[in-house]
């Protein structure tokens, strides 16, 4: 390894406390022989690093401190470990950030994302909002020349929502999308990209249910209204085919499953900060619903779906990616997300070679 | 129609209170055009019935006063309408209780078990408790000369453990039924039937315990123990493949789901009585779980599956089906389940021809 | 039944031999006690019509002389036999032309589609090119308002083309079609608005290939040359992952089995005139390709997609319905097809109440 | 390393014609960083290594003279390359013989064994007909200790077994399997175990039908003899809801497919020597008959899948490994084989440390 520099720049969870520090002299990760050393290019700031920065329960239940945060990126390979087998110095690259342990049921039958016991990038390991960043080849994925840096940084929450739109299953059918964040409105490109023949969104952020007219929401529900009647009106008066759940807000998660129609598919990848409660007889059994947890991204299916999409051209990304920053700028980023005047936020790293 | 009487026996709900009540001279059942009259011979009686027979809340908002109940039968058809096209005088048949619309959407695509307007026989009509019942001729089911009265009668109950384990998929697989009540117990033959590598069981009552593991459950835990770390040792440290939830009661849901390994599918038949508080996050959400949510029997789906089930000598039904009464000592019947001495309890209907 | 008149127009095969012939005074169907009569508005050619009307080996050997020919319609009901249940005079409609026997497996099961004595409109029965056709309730789709009649007369070949597409999966995939004939054309349109995230055709007609094009096919190959190699380097040289194999043609079906990529899905509809040769070990086996024999529509799932496509807005259908004549003009009809001046035609038939 | 020899006894094709030859003075095989060196324990005969013995075409156009021949095995750990993870030393493991590029889209899928540029064991890099055999980590099975070594030496043939009913899916359905040498008759405990309600098998042998019989075939007819008739019977006529291919006859492949119910499901695993001529039309494309190439075992779906079917005690091994002989004795392994008096023949490799 020959790298230009002998420490990095690199934004940390260094106290037990909200805010993130930023670290210009720490030192560039080792690797291990099946490791890829990449340069970081540009990592996306996502809903978990707000988390994160902030410092809520979940957090200072989970993350190390001391962690390098971030886990979406594009950059470029710089080191290879001895026993890696296809990756290139120069590749240019994005990563699956669930790190799998390789042996278990999942691990060993194309679930590596239900991993029994998966490290996550920035979370349980020193993740991208660095100069370097080490993962696993087996995570690499090379990032095709069509496809611009600023859309590789963002392909793990865009990855979430093509693998909840994949595994519902919306062709030909009308699909409810309830909570439009980042991931929703993603959801909704995706889905009307995926063939879709009628989306319904429900928000409390007005803004946001316009700019989900605008990526193809045929109708914009306000979640505290009485929207249930609506949705199934829009639906012939069956209920939508399809429920993704993108909220994790209980009273969504039930209006939700309230409007699916008898035999509908629900998949659900918004988090309940507490036990949401049920009318499991009326909302699932009776309806022969179909409920799917959905987490992470299938390795890779998921990452070639997502590289389709977006080679179709079918994918409209410009009003979800809304900011561009430098890293040093990180506070304000969080600003952005916290305003809501940014939905999706990426950062461009300093290159240590110029 | 000539039929050897004018009037019928039937059990019939005359009050809104616990009971049934005997009708020595009650109306021979009219049918329209499309419809089957089928004289019963045999009827089984379900847990639903006895609901009625108890008179509990769910029965007293739903079930009209002066119905005949029963919906698990078979029986002799004696009449057809002007528009039936199959059926012949003699056949010998059962028939599905569900009675779909016929134009909802579920119905006009193989799903009529969860039709938007089901009619459910011996509750949102006169059911089989009687000499006589009429029922579309759609619904009817041609029984196999192979298969005995004895378990004609109960293709209801039978069908629901067919259609819940034949949704999740057993084959090869280890799987975990909570509750072994009459279908739990149907279920625990009619898994390894089809091909379970490995049957856990959960439930209060030993004796239920003891059956079902002569019935082909591996391991058998009281449900008031702390059964999760068990049912894990009891697969490899990974959690059952596949949950059968057949309790309706909300600590087994829980620790079913809690059990359940990353990737598992559970399918829901119980009927919780109320609300059931979910941490959807950890017990679905990351665990990437299938929920399915069961009821009825496809149509027909299930029914062939029965048949071939039924007719491969795989089934071990005797343990179950513990008593055959007569129609006069419906009393009697209840009284067997509510003591917990019978399981499945099957009248035989006196013939007016001799 | 009330009609406006005594004897209607009809278009029958009246010769074992080439040419249909015009039926200016023919009885006016019966209906049965389940049947509904419709008074046809809009029928379409089929290219089945066609090779009647060309009299091929295939017709010669399976269509009764005498019948009226023509199973692709929309018009209004006139009237309905006693045990019909939910359609109503006046209803505009159009009806599947399989006819399912009710009760076989398939027909049991969701499958009519694939019945085992199936009888097919105009084939078997008498069918729609006529001022009146009589089919069973079941039969019957009632057609949503807002599509128009040139569309819903052509529902049938339409549904073939929306089953092939929705059997195969094209969501995010990128999708080959061999040849587009009629049925191909529309499985451009279909694909593409259920989501394929690249279309690929071949056929021998420059034509036809433009006006793929102009229809969303991101490549169209002239089937007479190499174009393999081709079909792989659209595809990141893996191959298609998708086969909707259109033409019946041999060399067609082999070049679309063999640039199918490792794992994917062929579905078939275009019927060979003769035994096929494979290379199954090859084109099936080491592939592990998954083959799907493709029949009709689903009963009627297929026709619940078609509506939801047709009013998603994201059909076009336009360059693929060429022309509209009068009923009586239909040697014309079949000279538009002959000549591939027209691909679609559609007969408007004149109304007895006028 | 520190092993006990510094050269080891091997089975090798040195020539290009029939036979192989006896080394005993061979080296012992190199490990890269991510590979384990086993020491082979038990090794099964496959009918591809007695095609290779006897020198066919297809050996003759594919195997590597000088190769050491074998695929299926039992072992001992004993060296580890330094990037190997999970692996320990003295780990007793069988492992999968397709060894997969690891980056194509197949691979990175979970389909590896679909690889688009797999290499074989013993057929495209050194086998396991030897003391020691050096495999990638990623390809090591752990072997349960209640799976006895001449049962876990065959792990790969009984994969193909398992692989080709869990992917036609049998449960409660009738089975035809058309071909019962190893991997059939393999098929018949595995259909069984797997919920089949009926198994049907073809085979010219009546040896092997016999064989079938015994391992729980309900019919067993001559292939010779017009069965078709036969198997309609057996399944009210209907035909058998499953093909399960092993036999690459044409003859058979016709048959099989010609009884074959509407809408049934066909796995073809049996390798054809030359094309196969099918009419498509009636006995794929009218039938909507699915049909399923089926190539080496899912990794490692398939594996866990044996492994439980193994532990649950449902399948019935015995009969058809049939032999355990001395490594010495190979040549008399290839006889048996020959003759039909063995069927599965598992060869013990001297211990080097004895």
């Amino acid at each position: 390894m020959d790298l230009p520099a002998s420490s990095m720049l690199a934004i940390k969870k260094t106290e037990a406390a909200p805010g993130l520090t930023w670290q210009p002299d720490t030192e560039i990760p080792t690797y291990g022989p099946r490791d890829v050393l990449v340069r970081v290019t540009h990592a996306g700031i996502c809903g978990t690093d707000r988390h994160i920065y902030e410092w809520d329960a979940w957090s200072a239940s989970r993350v190390k401190i001391g962690i390098t945060t971030g886990h979406e990126f594009v950059g470029i390979v710089e080191a290879v470990g001895d026993a890696v087998t296809r990756t290139r110095l120069g590749d240019r690259v994005s990563a699956e950030g669930h790190i799998g342990c390789g042996h278990c049921q999942p691990c060993r039958t194309g679930n590596g994302h239900i991993c029994e016991s998966v490290d996550i990038l920035g979370i349980d390991c020193n993740g991208c909002f660095a100069q370097w960043v080490s993962v696993p080849e087996e995570n690499i994925w090379p990032v095709h020349p069509d496809i611009p840096d600023r859309l590789a940084a963002v392909f793990d929450p865009l990855g979430n929502a093509v693998h909840t739109v994949m595994a519902a299953g919306v062709s030909g059918k009308s699909v409810l999308i309830t909570g439009v964040g980042i991931i929703g409105l993603m959801a909704v490109t995706v889905a009307k990209a995926a063939g879709a023949a009628r989306i319904l969104v429900t928000d409390v952020d007005p803004k946001r249910l316009e700019l989900a007219r605008e990526l193809g929401a045929n109708e914009a529900f306000d979640a505290t209204s009485n929207w249930v009647p609506e949705a199934r009106k829009a639906t012939h008066q069956r209920g939508p085919d399809v429920l993704l759940e993108m909220s994790g807000h209980p009273a969504a998660i039930k209006s939700g499953f309230r409007s699916l129609r008898n035999g509908g598919t629900a998949a659900l990848l918004g988090l309940p900060a507490n036990d949401v409660s049920f009318n499991l007889a009326e909302e699932i059994i009776f309806k022969g619903a179909k409920v799917l947890g959905i987490n992470g991204r299938l390795m890779f299916e998921t990452w070639y779906q997502m590289e389709n999409f977006l080679l179709s051209g079918r994918l409209d990304l410009d009003p979800v990616v809304t900011h561009e920053i430098e890293m040093e700028d990180f506070e304000k980023g969080f600003q952005l997300m916290q305003s809501g005047e940014g939905i999706k936020i990426v950062m461009r790293m300093p290159n240590p070679n110029e």
